[in-house]
């Protein structure tokens, strides 16, 4: 810890050389620790007079069963060598067995005095626990003290495994627990922004009910964000991260097994860059910088240094001023770069392996979370191809064409244009992902490498999901001769990209490679409508928060 | 491609999305490419005539041998079905094929008119190709073209393998391969900045040099980042850069299949923050923002979001002004965070199972990475048990006091206390691993959960390698006003954490977690002496270059 590295602050100060400097002296350490000590007591004091006053107080020689667990238990007092089982290992061999389980109070409902229902939930598993009031074992009091308990709470129940007669149908799990022992581990406040339930409703349940006459609440994408930390309990978002995480992990280790290393270049970059605009500027240490739109640079380094093929998964800033359903102004980009043998198309077939491989993953080994997240939002798997479909640019506009849709041949397409071309591609080849090549060489940029025999073209690809892009690729220019004469033709000054164009001076080979949204493809992959449901927490022109 | 996502400018630009604007308009394209036509033939040309003039321009019937590969043909003209072999898999068992391979010519070495020795290089592995001019098979032009490549450049060979009597010295590859045709790919400029025999020499070859009589050039740190390129490509780094990889990649296996999840948190938050000096600043739309030290903040409320068990691995950014081996500006963060149901123990036990199990994959998939770099920088493997050996703080101070080191054991360590504890622990418990745990609570940042028995301390710990520190984890405070009293107690303005405290306010279970740095753990296991020997492309106060 004695680490000039500290960051001295608070929610910045991270682990590494955390702490320490910006701190009271040393001197005051003890001072501090009684201000703590007593800022303790003072907290079980109120939570203990709370817990009493909610419990009217009656002598209760049961009360060591529940309660509100002092802080004091929970600061790491002992090892106790209980062990606590997850929820969604509750099932029907656990029979008569006691369990201690932690979740959050989902629903808490009271019938009469004697008998209170407690839903726990944890990791959108949820299992309904009951207190009934019986002699000996739970107290009325008891009972009072579950049924007062905070939606959201978290609590410890030790209890029984039971098996009811009927099908239970607010709880994933098909047992029921009889309380023994109930303590709340740490109360939520009685009122919560967002409720879980309102937050988790799909947009169907609403509308069925507005049929029916009813209103149900609809939770909006901007209350959400503002209250994130609830927001992201819901069981369609802890599916949608846990697919973001494994989208991740399928896109390493298909590339590891490929021979990629992975690399972290910095994203803090020398000069203003020429984004103007769309660049996040910043003083290093005196000097102009800005942070890295992309990695493009230092992948292209790292293969003229010998790597062969890398990937690098990091942040992504761009300081556009882009108000759609699928930018963002930093997100996580999958980047990849690779020396090339002889063809382009060396490229578009890791890209074809990695994402067919990718897909059946994701399809096999996370139902549970694809059907949470269908409950609440509602889409048809995507459709793929065991071999991705590849269509030149030219064959692109010229389906468009028949449809009646006249693009500029040399120009881009816009996202209508694209969509459409997915919709004809999708009635045509039956496949919602496929790759498209070749692109006019005026709209890519100016390192791109291109074609052979016809430079208008170029040896370039995107590639879609669903009719949006996810990924931009090509072959890169590797002659720095070449490489500036392609910079001036583009009108960029050529001393601002020295520190590029002489990474290619001392031997480089041929290379390409492309880069990945990871929200994008996440957003796509479940025909989800915005990626901020697929941006833990998102960042747009307008939102830097939480 | 009609992405608005799309960085206008170079460098910056990348794939997803990239290119479009900023470039010339689609009217444009046609001249543009026109242009970029004329500059490809002229370098072919130039090309063309290069080679001509270097080989004196005699009719050679062989011609069509050797010689600089045209751009055209390097830029997917088509797709051959020829087959490279790797030169790592250049084996005795290939004697009498015919193999193709590239790599980059190491070192050339004519022997008279009739024979040249160009070595192959790629990957770290060497092979040595023999041109010896025969009648109707290699002209003395092609022996003349070989022995003309410069150092560096990229080059595709066809030959027969051979297995020579006797062994080979100057390559890693046993078999020789005999050219019928040599190709320059990319030709390197002539003069290197650095000869990569230079950057791979051992401090030890140098001084035994000296001893000699000999003066061998010695490539200082900062030369070798200026031309990182060119460094990187000594077996020592590639080494290194695989063994980095695979420190990341065993640092998520594990966790992965300890059911924790992968996040992705923002590096832009919102706030100049209380950091002061230590902070990146930067204006977002407006709005004052800095770039995050740590995702402390956002894995909490992952936490408190119910994800249970999370990691990330990303940039963290440190504006300190810290010149020494072992600080940079930017660096990759290993970040984990966790519900605890009893004790910050279970954090550590994740960190002992970690490491020990990243040590031992280590030791046994990169022994060829671990071999290459300690024949440059010669260490020792790392001492560690198959439990890690845990100390609390005071026993760490009781051991500095019995070896006469008296340190405020209410305080901190310095790094010289630790380097020193780091000592006595390896002689009295035989290992270079270590953790410390229960620190003066004085010396951690206010979010440290306190001690149970005794508040001077705090649920905290750090992990040391080789006596210098690598990671610091700790219990947090979950209870939301309690961490308030802690931040006033710490001299903390509320208001400016109330974010952070929220998160805390809708149930929060006990939790902790660690954070550690990725380029430490590789230079500590690796007992290299600075970090800029793990940092691919390190930043510090005074280097934001390449």
């Amino acid at each position: 810890m004695a680490d000039s590295q500290n960051p001295p602050s608070l929610l910045v100060a991270e682990e590494e050389g955390g702490g320490g400097k910006g701190l009271p002296s040393k001197k005051a350490a003890k001072k501090e620790a009684l201000k703590a000590e007593k800022a303790m007591r003072r907290q079980q004091e109120e939570a203990a007079a709370a817990a009493a006053a909610s419990l009217s107080l009656e002598a209760d020689p049961l009360a060591g069963n529940y309660g509100d667990t002092p802080l004091a238990d929970l600061q790491s007092k002992e090892v106790s060598g209980r062990r606590w089982t997850e929820i969604q290992l509750l099932v029907e061999e656990l029979k008569d067995e006691e369990v201690l389980i932690r979740g959050r109070a989902q629903t808490i409902r009271a019938v009469g005095k004697n008998m209170a229902f407690v839903v726990l939930r944890r990791m959108g598993f949820t299992v309904q626990c009951v207190v009934t009031a019986a002699p000996e074992l739970v107290s009325r009091q008891m009972v009072k003290f579950a049924a007062g308990l905070s939606r959201e709470s978290i609590v410890d129940v030790q209890g029984i495994v039971t098996v009811p007669g009927v099908p239970i149908k607010g709880a994933s799990q098909q047992v029921e627990v009889q309380v023994r022992k109930i303590y709340c581990i740490s109360r939520a406040a009685p009122n919560l922004p967002i409720n879980i339930e309102d937050a988790a409703r799909s947009e169907k349940e609403i509308e069925e009910a507005k049929l029916a006459g009813e209103t149900l609440v609809s939770v909006g994408q901007d209350t959400r964000l503002n209250y994130r930390v609830l927001d992201i309990r819901t069981p369609a978002n802890q599916g949608i991260f846990r697919i973001q995480s494994q989208v991740g992990n399928m896109f390493r280790q298909f590339l590891l097994a490929e021979n990629f290393i992975e690399i972290h270049t910095p994203k803090l970059i020398a000069g203003s860059s020429e984004g103007g605009s769309a660049v996040f500027k910043l003083e290093y240490k005196g000097q102009p910088a800005c942070l890295a739109q992309s990695p493009q640079l230092h992948k292209q380094i790292s293969i003229c240094g010998d790597f062969g093929r890398v990937f690098e998964i990091g942040p992504v800033f761009r300081a556009e001023d882009s108000y759609t359903h699928r930018h963002l102004c930093e997100f996580a980009g999958l980047d990849v770069e690779m020396e090339i043998n002889e063809h382009y198309f060396e490229v578009m077939d890791i890209v074809d392996r990695l994402f067919v491989s990718m897909f059946d993953s994701l399809n096999e080994q996370c139902k549970k979370e694809l059907d949470a997240i269908a409950n609440q939002y509602p889409f048809k798997p995507l459709k793929y191809l065991r071999k991705t479909l590849k269509l030149t640019f030219q064959e692109g506009v010229q389906m468009l064409k028949e449809a009646g849709i006249e693009v500029d041949p040399l120009g881009d397409l816009n996202t209508e244009s694209e969509r459409k071309l997915g919709q004809l591609v999708l009635e045509k080849f039956d496949t919602e992902f496929y790759m498209l090549h070749r692109y006019p060489l005026a709209v890519r940029p100016f390192y791109t490498m291109p074609c052979y025999e016809d430079p208008t073209y170029s040896n370039s690809f995107d590639v879609f999901i669903r009719g949006e892009e996810i990924i931009s690729g090509a072959q890169r220019v590797h002659v720095p001769e070449f490489l500036t004469a392609r910079a001036e033709a583009c009108g960029i000054d050529v001393k601002t990209i020295s520190t590029y164009v002489d990474s290619f001076r001392y031997g480089a080979p041929p290379h390409g490679g492309f880069g990945v949204g990871l929200e994008r493809v996440v957003m796509l992959f479940l025909a989800l409508n915005n990626i901020r449901k697929t941006s833990l927490y998102p960042r747009d022109p307008t939102r830097l928060a939480p």
